[in-house]
This record gives structure tokens, C-alpha cells and sequence, in this order.
């Protein structure tokens, strides 16, 4: 197969025009949704409808064929009948087009009849120069573009490029990662990969600047060796995070029917994933929880953390840490003295979690202990806590935190956390927090989170962050 | 130590009438907190608050002295110096009060000082007969009084009760949860134990109607022996869910720096939650998961579980269930024909998981496909989706569903998800949905969470409700 280039696949992620082949004026049909989708995520290019029947769908002229398109097209987007396909790329090729995203269903996934037909549709676009996304595939999202063909309205951009190898769940999983704030820089249903597969994405996306981490949901792999060099490759640059499903033999069994895919040994594709330095997550969700720190922050030299909260949140933070095979060193005797003289006077002397004994400490003096941490050379990254807005915050929720003419403890407030946030990038190490609350506008977690620095809900999420981002310090090294 | 009888602690949970002592209006101390958040929260008594020097705090007339209070009192909050605690208990009692919230600090977790008052104070609390929450603690909550001593604003009001060794991160647990949508009947910050502890509590709940399940944030038991003999006994009645802290060596250091509990042995903490029928759970949200789908759900009789939803959905909840325990039966060649004609066309044949082929189904649809698997006899469970609201819906977000005047596309949607919400009743085994987005409102999931189906983000947390309902439903057999 031959190597993607960087900038190979902009024909389909940075389009300047799409057309549409099976436009359609029924709301419910795809090839109705592929003109909506992209109007209402604001589609920098132009959309052409193809269709022989319609004069005009949404307000766009409709071509009755891709050769009567007046303008170039750099994608052509088709939800016709399968048969129609190979056709319909050699024609694609005679309009210049080189990228085509096939929706349409009714290939290899439906037995022999269609395996014949997609061997047909491949040929056709390897003669014709263009490179296919799907067949039997949901779609993409590309935010550089602002196209979707996928979400109908846009996510919110972000460093996560996620390839999905289902497209119904991929999506759902993505739509729920988005409003749980995690940021997209691409999506795409791979469907069946007759063209493209997993491989090329990974290829492309090393050197797509919008893109810090590449998530991938897999449940078999079409051309195992190829996925490993590439994979090795590219995870030395850019973190690459999986999660595999058909890992039960029963789950085996279910992606046979769903993608036909050979889920294959579990054990093998473990060691694979080390040998090539792929991050394998155990959960769904775990790809966006543990991406947002590798999308944000520097990475950390070795295992040792220190945890600053909470004392419940100490203890869940170090039973999670210890079972990821983090350490929590204990601190020096003049550390230890140094931060109990930062910590409200009941508090117990400080230890390795530090506990600030229920007192919210403001960000700055929370930001204060924190540094003390990271200038050890015995700790490597540091697990806190978003620290409490100031009351008189929740009265004024409305305030612009870059105005001009602030009140005074707000002031104060914003001015300590930019000192918090500032941390990671100061020391050259991680550092990670842990919400106690979800506020309509929290002051502080907008501070923290513009500053990089990931805030989650739960203590063990915020140990599987660290654990990945020491994980991924030894690919790196 | 005495039996806690249905109702014992009423005077803490429903009390009439609470005197706060060391009532203050610096709005930054616990004495102002203690009047402003029942207020705000609409507490249903009266509130004296008891200070020697103001004469009115939040508008409430304020009283030198307990023994001035006009009425009757249930139960005293107290925050002043651990010093007076003592002497106050008995003051209380010669004004009747039986329950007292101590939530000053500086008892036994202080050291030997602190541990000798604090057995002064429970030795002033017996001799009162009054029954004692704290001291060290962060308060409570009841939806029954809509007391809260712990939230600025009251909690959605639902069937768990928790129970948390630690406040601050207790209470930051039970935020969070409710924030996500699970309702509270109870909280508790158990503080030191020093004379209520958590063997009370739960032996108090296994009678409290407003409370289906008890949860648990545990870093170490007083008095282990007596915990494990309530716990058996309750578990028969009220499912009982358990996150012990201290698991690892240095979780266990942090936990005796924190509450002074001795976290003891995993595998004897492990093997006595086996014996007692204590559900126990390995992350701290799980508690509240898990805690919905066995306040919602009647129980499986075995391990046998379907799955109907999109492909990846079955995969990875087929990993996951297989994981825990569960099983997926195959289907008999008569379900498996029937299901199939309820698919659409290009689905492949139905197998479990069933593969609904990204069409998205309406409610009655999926109802229809749920239903079959319900009647099966070698089937216990399932495991589905929210269907997808009828498009009209999201340009008509406003409308009421229990209007008589609805479009027909929405009625029809309507009696579907009725339809569906209503199978774990009609057969006696749990469904359990995974959600494909998070609508603004969708009313699908207001429909089948109405009806008591307990809705997910991930298909594991789907598998880990329907395994633990398996569990417990050993623990009732």
C-alpha cells in the first residue's frame, strides 16, 4: 500500500467544494442530511446537489450530473445505490475529483454479491486516482474545513482526531465525549476501509496540525502488519490511543457480524500495541479522558506523583495511582514543614497525599504548595483540585474576567489562578485536577482549563491520566 | 451497642424544629452556613439560632442561650469550640433536644488531647440520651425535612441514601452525582463516629421509606464485628453498596492520616462484603451507577442477558458483560426469524447482541424487538437504547408531553416510549438503556426514565448495573 503524505488527504478533510451525488429533498434521506450537515456546521466551500429529478434542495441549484458542475470539486460525497458506484468514481475522476466519502451500505459486509462489487468499486478508484472513505460508513467531520456530514450541528473543535470503525456507536460516543467538553479535530466512520483504512488515517494525521492525539476505535484490523509499522512510527510523534473491542469470545463472535472483522488474539494484539507504543484503554470513554492530557500537558519524567486535596480525594487518588503503578513518595522532612507552614493551622502535618484538611485554600495558596511539589526532584507530576471560586462569583456570574474593572477578590481570585495554570509549562511537568463541583460559569475551572490543564470528575480519572501521560513518556523516550 | 429502631433517628432526619449553637453572621463561618443553606434549601421546622452576643441573624430572632429557645427543639447543630461541646450536650438535654450534628473539629483526630474530650463528650452525649452525628463532620442532608447542612442549594430528592466517611470529598461524590441526575434521600458526613456510626445509620434506613439503597463511602470500620452483622441482616431487605478507601499500602497511610481508620486487610474487607451481601464497587462514582439501576429495577433471576442496539453498542457491551460474569445466549431459530422481520431490510439475521444496522428504530419498534427477548425463558435481562426522539420533536422542544393536543408523529412517539418503559414491570426483568446523545430534552429519556429505566453514557456502565443486579439478586435468593 503506498504511504499517505502529509497533506495527501486534504482533498477530503480541507475540501474547497463537495458535491453530493443522491441529493435529495426528503429530510429523511442521506443524501438530504449530506446538504444539511454541512450548511448548518458553516462548510467554508461550496455544496453542489447531483441529482436528475431536482431542480433545487435547501436553497442550492441541483446538477443532474457531477460533469455539469461548473466549478472544481475537490470531494464528491455519494448515497447512491451500491451498484451505482464504480461508475460513478470514473466519472468523478473525469471531473478531477480525488476524494470521495461513500455512505452508501450493500458491499462486503452483505456477503459475497457485495464483495465482488466492492473489489469493483476499489479498482475503479485506483484506476480513476481517488482515495475512498467507507463504503457503509457515517461519514466524517473535519473541523478545519467545519464540514460534517456526520453530527447535525458542529461539535466543538478541538486536538482529538477520533477514527471509528463503527459508525452508529462512534458517532453516539463521540457526541457524548463533545458535550462532556472533550474537543474534535476530526471524526471518521472508516466503514468497511475497502480504500483507506486505519493505517492511512494514522499516516495523514501525523502531520495535520489540528490534531495532538489520535484515538482510534477498532474491533479488527484489516492489514495487521502495516497498522504496526505505521503505528510505531507515528506514536514516537503523536500519541496514538485505542481502544479494541471483541476482546470476549462472545465479543469476538459480535464483531464477526458487525464489521467482519477478525477480532483476532487478545494477547497478541496486546503485545503489538506495547511493541508500537500504542496507549490500549480498557473503557470507551477512557480514549477522550486520557487524550485531554496527552493533548495538554507536558509529560512526566518518571512514575512519582504527588496528590494535593482533599483527604478523600487523597486516599481514592492513591489507591488509583498505586494500582496504575504510580508511586507516592513520601515527602523530605524540610518539604513536609514547608507546606504545613501553607496549610490552615488544624491541618495534620503535611504528608504524601497532602491533605488541606476540608479549608478551601484560594488558587494561590493552592498554587503555592503546588510549585513547592514540582520543584522536587523526586516528584514528577502533581494530582490537585480546582479550587473554590470566591462567593462573591456566584452572585455575579455574568462578570468578563478580562475586564477592566473587577472587584477586588475577584481580582484576586483570577490573578492566582493564572498562577496555577501557569504551573505545568513553568516546571515541565503534569499537572492535573479534580473538580468538587460542576458550576454553571466556574471562574476557575475556565482559568485552569485556558491555561491546559485537564479537570476531571472522579479521582480515578485523574490517575488513568497520569498513568497514560508516564505511559506515553516512555514511548517518547 | 444499643439497637437503632425504625424512627430512633427522626429527631436528626425529620426534625421539627433545630437549634443551631455558635450561630454567627460572618457568612464565611459554619454558624452562618448552618442557618443560611436550610433556609435556602426550604426547611420545613423552625430555626433558633443561639448566640450570646447578636440579636438576629438571617432575619431569625437569636437566642443567648439553648434553654431561651420558646419551643420545642429536635436537634442542635453545634459549631463552637470542641471545648464546650460537652457541657452544651447536657444543656440540650434539659431542653428536651435528642439529636445532635457536632460539626466542630479538634476531637480524636487531633491526637490524645482531642481523643480525651471527645470521650468526655460521648460519655455527656449517654448520660443525655442524646444521639450524636460527628463530631468532625460536614453535616447532613434529608429530602423528608429538605434539611441541608451540607449543600448551598438541595439536592434532586431520589431513592439513595449515602453515607461518607469523608465531607469534603463526600460531599463533592454527592454533587457531582446529582449533578449528573441521581437523587439523594439521605447524606451523611459520618465525621469521627464517635457515637453514631455506620452500623446505625444503616440499621435506621432499612426502615426509611424514602430511601431504596444504601450507599457507602467507607475508609475504615469503628467496630467491624457489628457492622458485618447489620449489614447481612439489611442487605436481605435494601440493597447495600460499598467504595472502600485504603485498598493499597499507601492508600492505607493516607487513610489513617485522614479519618484515623485502620484500613485493614483487602481480602478480609473483601470477603466479609461476600459474606454480608454488601455490593462492593471499585470506583467511587460506580456507587451511584450501580445504586440507580437497583433502586429502579426488579431483578434478574439469572445471568442471562440480550442486547439490542447498533453494532459497536453490542460489541463493547458484549466485552463488557462477558467481563462480569454475564452471558449472551444465542438465540433460537424461531426468536432469531422473528426478530429479524422486526429489522430493517439490509440488517444482517438477529443474533445476540442484535444488531439493529444504524436505522434508528422508533420506541415502539425497539419495544417490540425488547419484548420478544423479555419472553424469552433463557433470557434474565436487557440491555437497549434510548430511541431516537422523532425529528419534529427538536424544532418543538417546548411542547408538553402530557398535552392533549399533540402532533401525531409526537403522540405516536409517545405511546412507543410508553410501551417501552413499561416492560420491566410487565415481566419482571430489568431493562437497562444505553443513550446515543445528550439532548437539551428528549423526550424519550424523560419518558423512559418516568417509568423507572435507568439511562447510561457507556455500554459498560450498562454491564456493570445489570451484573450487579445479578449480584444481588444472590444476596435476596
Amino acid at each position: 500500500m503506498k504511504k499517505i503524505e502529509a497533506g495527501d488527504l486534504d482533498c477530503i478533510f480541507k475540501p474547497r467544494s463537495i458535491a453530493v451525488i443522491g441529493a435529495s429533498d426528503n429530510s429523511k434521506k442521506w443524501g438530504y442530511q449530506m446538504i444539511a450537515r454541512p450548511l448548518q456546521t458553516g462548510f467554508k466551500g461550496s455544496i453542489y446537489p447531483v441529482n436528475t429529478q431536482k431542480k433545487e434542495i435547501l436553497g442550492l441549484p441541483v446538477y443532474s450530473n457531477i460533469k455539469d458542475v461548473p466549478g472544481n470539486v475537490d470531494l464528491a460525497v455519494i448515497t447512491t445505490p451500491s451498484r451505482s458506484v464504480p461508475d460513478l468514481l470514473r466519472e468523478c475522476a473525469l471531473k478531477g475529483i480525488k476524494g470521495a466519502v461513500v455512505i452508501t451500505a450493500g458491499f462486503a459486509e452483505v456477503g459475497e454479491t457485495g464483495r465482488i462489487l466492492e473489489n469493483e468499486m476499489v479498482k475503479a478508484a485506483q484506476e480513476s486516482k481517488i482515495r475512498v472513505i467507507g463504503p457503509n460508513c457515517m461519514g466524517i467531520w473535519s473541523s478545519a474545513a467545519r464540514l460534517s456530514l456526520c453530527f447535525p450541528s458542529a461539535p466543538k473543535s478541538g486536538p482529538m482526531a477520533f477514527i471509528s470503525q463503527s459508525g452508529t456507536f462512534g458517532g453516539a460516543l463521540a457526541n457524548i465525549a463533545n458535550e462532556k467538553g472533550y474537543g474534535l479535530s476530526k471524526f471518521v466512520s472508516i466503514g468497511n476501509q475497502a480504500d483507506l483504512e486505519a493505517a492511512d488515517y494514522i499516516q495523514y494525521l501525523a502531520s495535520d496540525d489540528d490534531t495532538k492525539v489520535i484515538i482510534l476505535y477498532l474491533e479488527g484490523l484489516k492489514d495487521g502488519r502495516r497498522f504496526f509499522d505505521v503505528a510505531k512510527e507515528v506514536s514516537r510523534k503523536k500519541p496514538i490511543v485505542v481502544y479494541k473491542a471483541g476482546r470476549s469470545k462472545a465479543g469476538a463472535r459480535a464483531t464477526m457480524s458487525h464489521t467482519a472483522s477478525i477480532a483476532g488474539s487478545e494477547k497478541v494484539f496486546d503485545s503489538m500495541c506495547r511493541q508500537a507504543g500504542i496507549i490500549r484503554v480498557q473503557e470507551a470513554f477512557h480514549l477522550f479522558e486520557v487524550a485531554e492530557a496527552l493533548a495538554l500537558l507536558p509529560l512526566p519524567s518518571g512514575n512519582r506523583v504527588a496528590i494535593l486535596g482533599s483527604g478523600g480525594q487523597g486516599v481514592v487518588g492513591t489507591d488509583a495511582c498505586s494500582a496504575l503503578g504510580l508511586e507516592l513518595p513520601e515527602l523530605d522532612q524540610k518539604t513536609s514543614e514547608a507546606i504545613t507552614s501553607l496549610l490552615p493551622a488544624h491541618a495534620p502535618q503535611a504528608k504524601n497525599p497532602v491533605d488541606f484538611a476540608g479549608s478551601s485554600r484560594t488558587a494561590l495558596e493552592e498554587a503555592r504548595i503546588i510549585e513547592r511539589l514540582l520543584a522536587l526532584n523526586y516528584i514528577d507530576g502533581v494530582i490537585s483540585n480546582v479550587p473554590v471560586s470566591p462567593q462573591i462569583w456566584n452572585r455575579a456570574l455574568k462578570i468578563d474576567v478580562n475586564s477592566e474593572q473587577l472587584p477586588r477578590e475577584i481580582e484576586v481570585a483570577i490573578e492566582g489562578a493564572r498562577v496555577y495554570a501557569s504551573l505545568p509549562q513553568k516546571y515541565g511537568k503534569p499537572v492535573i485536577c479534580l473538580r468538587f463541583a460542576r458550576l454553571e460559569h466556574d471562574i476557575m475551572e475556565q482559568i485552569l482549563g485556558e491555561g491546559g490543564i485537564p479537570i476531571y470528575d472522579a479521582p480515578e480519572q485523574c490517575a488513568r491520566a497520569m498513568s497514560t501521560l508516564y505511559r506515553y513518556s516512555k514511548v517518547r523516550s
